[in-house]
């Protein structure tokens, strides 16, 4: 297997010269043949889903341009080592085995003698069965009462993706009867973060649920400490309401501080730990540990789909390619993720954090640096909110957004009102379809004013109904994404040390170590 | 006075030269040279801010360039001509006002034999009034029982402004002893918005405030109907549990369904209408009258601030100038929003309509193309959040964003824990004092991996507090740094034809018009 930057390669020419002459989307999407396109470029993905790409500026030529990185990049062997244990993390020298998390996909992997998918299911397992004792009434708090409300305390990746998933559940599971409790989340180390939520939460009866893989993240210890003086405060025992999720080594693993730990390891990054005991503890006492296995399962058959060499066979490695296309090639920096369903609400934050951070980078895996741009920014709202906000730049602005939509047929909570003969839901449905065509094809005006260029790329990825196996094929599916894109742009995914100098620098301002410019910010802020 | 294409200025060549040797920010922000920076480069602001702009890649060349453009561009006296009522909105012929919502800048405006600012005044007030009563319990249900909720009904402006200013106050409300509702949004046509909001509200006791400037938005007349279809289920008199603000002449004025009814006009737009009765509602019921007129009174210290011909005494001005030389000569397309305070949330949200649905245009204001780049995207989430997310790229990654910090001396709550020697408010305040250096200064590193290039330019907005007067200042400064953007590229920021095509597209879908892949799409989406 060869690890070769992009500019390289074979297939790089060949991009660069098809991308002189882009697809016109326009054209392409007008009349049948844009009805043809639709039928044609969709990869059907786990969980009932489908991910369209026919309003991307792709045609067989680029296609099969695409197909011929893959190969030659040899993107799914490169998946297949990962997942068998190779050290992917080059910078950091471990292995990388968060899908593990939710399936066998090649070979055993052993570390330190311990068969690590197993590992991982005992983990999530032991987190589930807490879960079901703190639902059966079997750990309770130290007046024999009930927990009714779990807390998450975390930031990055111990926040946003099970935040975003709790959120994207939360209805679903209270219209289907398996709501158990209420989840909230404590980030960051703004002290009114941590006071608004306490002041709004029953303590005698929060369960609080600490990550961090570590043990040493500030400001996660930060808002520990919040915690614990605000429950002695109420006259309560820190200790019976607290369990910890963290990696073996670490000082809150097995403490007596806490009624029971659950552990992940130095394999799992914090932005792909939501399948890991990092989501299994807060999502299944919010939902119960069946449900989580739901997720797992419907992220599982995702990540056999990502093994398939065939890219139209393959959504996260189309979903992939098509990006790189359009960054590399068509020069477009920006990707916009825009779900019509108000329980992703949160889905484009854990986003910005997966994309970006895995793939913010400028040098290869080995620490060279590389002569192409790496991964775009990411922002979203959801449909058809952002309709009436931002989506003017992207219809009539001077640069070009390619756009990532999500959207589902059916709503989560069945509840729903008939308007001008149609209902919500119908609404929400007909407006992501006609801002895909509107996005492609534009409009001719006399009018500059109301002229529309059109040419504007996205792709979609539609479902029957936001359900737990939706959720893990949608979660799985852009971890792959990311993940090759990354092979192509061979860079490191999987760590993450542009954020190590504002930790340090922030250190020596508390310190008072500090001389000239920072100094002077320092007092502006008030700190000393 | 002059409405020129920016291109066509002299100081675009003199912006254009200067760019091709830009400032090197690592250098200039080293050392006592970046102190002196630091105390140089600061503009006082309303509400006891001030905005640094130090990290920024100016020196004095530029920024006499900057003032060269100010004055060439005539943008004071084109702020002076929309507060005195010239049609600026050239696209659809209005007057642009919402800066009379908060105090008499010039001249009176009369239209239609009205004095505008008396009109805008008298509306506010009547929504204080009316909320004053709630509280009193003097306009109560068909019980005679007090209201407890307020929950607001409306899209994009008459949501994303309303809600990120009452996110911001909810918790110093509080603590403050001033917080009088609870309040909530329905914005989005998904029917699981409605329906999840509506599952967690005390119907009998919640009081509904309609938003639409027309009286016709689809998704909030849908909203509203599906919110009065919950009501009458629960038995309820929905016109006993619903103002309207809209215009005078929509159909929702004066209309028996409502309470009472309140007005804007057109002369406001949505993305503008925080200071108009559309924040009065909302705000007042949840602060009380008291409380919203401080941050009008913020506003409008901003406002007259905002008259001034000198830059370096005009925040919103000089970050106006600062931004265009980014975008059009430095070929940054992307700003980042990232406020170190958890109450402000949701601000980057109202950013986004803001920014990109006021400048996110091609044509200039008189409908004729430009050949030069206009508004930025924008994104963002509070830190330290987005220290442990996104990060990664902004200061590794390939590309740069500029940033716009905003911090506050003091938290809201005033509760506050100390670990290692400094409390959480001290931490998230030297977490940004390091940002800003880390971004400007980078480090130097034989690890590549390591290695941080700095040269990444931010400003920061900084506070004693996140008070009423403040969130107002803040508030008009980003109104009035994007109006004077829209000046400087000669557009036409307050109109928004760039959504229309899109609502066109969809009512086709709902009436089954359609053709091509449109007609694909629809039924890709289970529409038909």
């Amino acid at each position: 297997m060869q690890w070769t930057n992009f500019s390289k390669l074979d297939s790089y020419k060949t991009l660069e010269t098809l991308a002189k002459e882009p697809v016109c989307l326009k054209t392409a999407m007008a009349g049948e043949g844009g009805a043809a396109r639709v039928a044609e470029y969709q990869v059907p993905m786990a969980g009932g889903l489908v991910y369209s790409y026919a309003a991307k500026q792709v045609d067989s030529y680029v296609i099969a341009a695409l197909q011929k990185l893959a190969d030659e990049a040899e993107l799914t062997e490169k998946y297949e080592a990962l997942y068998n244990g190779e050290v992917i993390n080059t910078g950091e020298k471990r292995m990388v085995l968060h899908q593990l998390c939710r399936g066998q996909l090649g070979k055993d992997v052993i570390a330190d003698g311990v068969n690590k998918r197993e590992f991982y299911v005992a983990q999530q397992k032991r987190a589930g069965e807490f879960a079901a004792k703190v639902h059966a009434g079997e750990i309770v708090n130290e007046k024999g009462e009930k927990f009714t409300t779990a807390v998450q305390i975390g930031i990055g990746g111990s926040d946003l993706g099970p935040r975003a998933l709790y959120m994207a559940l939360e209805n679903w599971a209270k219209v289907n009867g398996c709501f158990k409790m209420e989840a909230k989340f404590i980030s960051n180390v703004d002290p009114d973060d941590a006071s608004a939520v306490l002041a709004g939460t029953d303590l005698a009866h929060a369960l609080f649920v600490l990550v961090s893989k570590s043990g040493t993240t500030l400001e996660t210890l930060t808002n520990e400490t919040f915690v614990k003086e605000a429950l002695k405060k109420a006259g309560l025992d820190p200790s019976k309401h607290m369990v910890a999720v963290t990696s073996e080594t670490s000082p809150l693993a097995g403490n007596p501080d806490y009624l029971d730990s659950f552990y992940m390891d130095d394999y799992i990054g914090g932005r792909y730990s939501s399948s890991s005991c990092v989501g299994a503890a807060i999502l299944s006492l919010a939902f119960g540990p069946e449900i989580f296995q739901r997720i797992l399962d419907g992220a599982a058959a995702e990540d056999e789909l990502g093994k398939n060499k065939d890219i139209t066979k393959n959504a996260a490695l189309m979903d992939a390619l098509i990006g790189v296309y359009e960054r590399n090639f068509l020069g477009y920096g920006i990707t916009a993720v825009l779900p019509y369903s108000q329980a992703l609400i949160r889905f484009p934050a854990h986003l910005q954090q997966l994309d970006m951070e895995s793939n913010g980078k400028s040098v290869n895996r080995f620490g060279e640096e590389i002569d192409y741009q790496t991964g775009p920014v990411i922002f979203g709202e959801p449909g058809t909110n952002g309709q009436h906000s931002f989506y003017q730049l992207l219809h009539q602005g001077t640069g070009i957004v390619p756009i990532q939509f999500v959207g589902f047929k059916k709503s989560q909570m069945a509840n729903d009102v008939i308007i001008q003969d149609s209902t919500s839901q119908q609404k929400l449905c007909a407006n992501v379809a006609a801002q895909i065509m509107a996005f492609a094809c534009g409009k001719d005006d006399e009018n500059r004013n109301k002229y529309f260029e059109g040419g504007r790329p996205s792709s979609i990825i539609v479902g029957d109904q936001l359900t737990p196996e939706a959720l893990g094929a949608i979660l799985a599916h852009f971890e792959n994404k990311v993940m090759f894109q990354g092979f192509v742009w061979n860079i490191n995914s999987f760590d993450q040390e542009g954020v190590q100098l504002g930790k340090v620098l922030a250190k020596k301002v508390l310190a008072k170590q500090t001389e000239g410019a920072l100094t002077s910010y320092s007092k502006l802020l008030g700190i000393f």
